[in-house]
């Protein structure tokens, strides 16, 4: 709880520019204080980490998951190599084999993910139930994390997302109704957030304007995929609701990015599904920045279009594949992200915020960004203690 | 030296179809058996490593590095990330550094990033001077590569790169000349190869032709760095002269693969070059493919267009940038890049080859294809011996 990082040859708070042969003091869990390390306070914590010239950076927040889930979809994987399109479908590939695990068996699954996670510098993780679609089998996704939150030193921010897509057999109109139903329970079962997966031959824009506005009346805090697959309309969806955030995005509009701005809704960038995806749809960074877009970074963690734990490989495909600056890159996987999930004490070092830091490998970040296939973090600090 | 490999869940032997529940046998460094676990001969080495279901496949062949260098070049990338074209002139930063180092140090540090590959699979490289520039130096590059041969498990093959760039303040033809007249000394200091970067701004196919002329005439086998940052004719050049390998080749035209393929061109993709120009030049692999060139991989490391020493990132990329199948680029990382180094005893797990293997973390090699950001393996053996 009390730590003196010392020998840090490059820091980012975030809030601050970036400064040299520097010292961050965690009090208590939070960040007291950070500066030069000539001018490191007589009284910081005798518990030290000497990081050795390392590049430290705010622990990095991962704003969108599926991290609960079970089974593997390498068939589908190897036939989308070898030219098959992604139509969503792959998702109820997943929802048999999770509804067929026991609770233990799928936090065991996550806890792993999470770990691995962990290990890449990631402290802070939005997680999205969505592979139950059952009220039954996604109440029991909610359980599942909070116990990842419970059993990791990851902070959680748990989202409901009962409209993944129609599960088989089911009349979507019904369906939809029943996603809106359980709304109170997921919102008791500890879901703070909603989403729902609006695209072409997903949820529809009116589909998905009905299941949002009921979770806002519960309480809930509002998320969109949007414009993943094709240009629907959700975006725009996310602006006129105020949503935190629209994620994907890679068919967005000039004109839906400059309704995002307007509305404060923050672009969730997820680089490593446009890679897995083989879409080559790297152009929408540029669009949303270009309308002022707050940008936000994730993995996307999903066992069928972005299996990734890895938040510093996300940057780096922002950079080298969406032409994100380093700077901008770090940003959007630290104090944007944290934004997209309105949380103000992550995602930055500021004083007062968590004491949640990941030290790099490298002396400097956009090292990081340059080294392919390296190994991008050393060790990672949640709440002042060290995790990995 | 004697080694029996047991547990292997799917074995890749690029000789035979892939093969479940299987084993290897090493014997005296080679390749003795391999088969069904439940066949396993009786009298199989004591010596025993259980990968306990994980896929093994050949040591990956890294066809194509700039392993031995000195200094960074993060201005260069970052000036890069903002928009900056590559003409492949930060060239000249690396060898002010590398002139500037010792060779014992240029030693440790290539060791190092030869330790980094070696934990990525890597069990054969070829290495190229080109950071040296005078007769002297190129030559002291040598003795680098053969130390790093000498001290570290990896298979080395030595290529002598004169031709990198025409030095600051030469004349060219001298240069030229110059090149030309140290091949003699380069191939008595080990080189085995000779290699010459043939591009818009560095040198003609004209003095190409020249130095491999040359070259071969001093018994060297002959590289080609070609049609990269513009189509110049040096793949058509390669195919001319009967060269090994071809490399790069993002602007090769379908008429130029037609005449690699005749001429059993290999042509060597460096995808994580691709990326960190941000060229997004893609296609090449798909005109290569379709004249039937024989596809090889490598990672290009280096410290400013590829700082990278995991064949497996370039395997990845291969699938989910170029497009190849997960079985093209194994293939490709392996056989294909022996091929393009004559070598025909590793790249591959037939009877009699080096008994050089790469245990996967994973029990399919698609999964190392799909995992971004993971760690792609857990085991490195050379010669039946456990490296990493």
């Amino acid at each position: 709880m009390n730590l003196t990082v010392r020998g840090i040859g490059r820091l980012l708070t975030m809030t601050e520019p970036a400064l040299p042969d520097a010292a961050v003091v965690v009090r208590e869990g939070r960040v007291a204080w950070t500066g030069p390390a000539a001018k490191l306070p007589p009284d910081a914590p005798e518990q030290v980490l000497d990081v050795e010239g390392a590049c430290v950076v705010p622990g990095f927040v991962d704003a969108h998951t599926h991290l609960v889930f079970a089974g593997v979809r390498r068939d589908e994987f190897v036939a989308r190599l070898a030219g098959q399109p992604y139509d969503g479908g792959g998702i109820r590939t997943t929802v048999a084999a999770t509804r067929a695990a026991s609770v233990e068996d799928l936090a065991a699954l996550a806890l792993g993910r999470a770990a691995t996670a962990l290990s890449n510098g990631t402290t802070t993780m939005e997680i999205k139930t969505g592979y139950g679609l059952t009220p039954d089998d996604e109440l029991r996704l909610l359980d599942v994390i909070a116990m990842v939150g419970a059993r990791s030193p990851l902070r959680i921010e748990a989202t409901y997302l009962g409209a993944h897509v129609v599960p088989e057999g089911r009349d979507r109109e019904s369906y939809v109704a029943e996603v809106i139903e359980t709304l109170p329970a997921a919102a008791a079962r500890g879901a703070r957030w909603c989403d729902v997966f609006c695209d072409r031959g997903v949820f529809t824009v009116d589909e998905a304007h009905r299941i949002l506005s009921a979770a806002r009346d519960h309480g809930l805090g509002l998320r969109l995929h949007a414009e993943e697959i094709a240009r629907t309309g959700a975006a725009a969806l996310a602006a006129e609701l105020g949503c935190a955030s629209a994620d994907h995005l890679e068919h967005v509009s000039a004109e839906d990015a400059r309704a995002m701005a307007a509305a404060g809704v923050v672009g969730v960038l997820l680089p490593t599904v446009t890679l897995s995806l083989r879409s080559q749809a790297w152009g929408h960074a540029a669009i949303l920045r270009d309308a002022g877009v707050q940008l936000a970074l994730a993995t996307d963690c999903n066992p069928g279009t972005s299996w990734c734990e890895s938040m510093p490989y996300a940057v780096q495909l922002a950079c080298l594949a969406m032409g994100l600056s380093v700077d901008e890159a770090f940003r959007a996987a630290t104090l944007g992200a944290a934004h997209s999930l309105r949380l103000d004490d992550v995602g930055h070092l500021g004083q007062g915020a968590r004491g949640d830091l990941a030290v790099l490998t490298a002396e400097h970040e956009a090292d990081v960004v340059a080294h392919l296939g390296g190994r991008p973090v050393l060790r990672t600090i949640v709440g002042g203690e060290l995790v990995n």
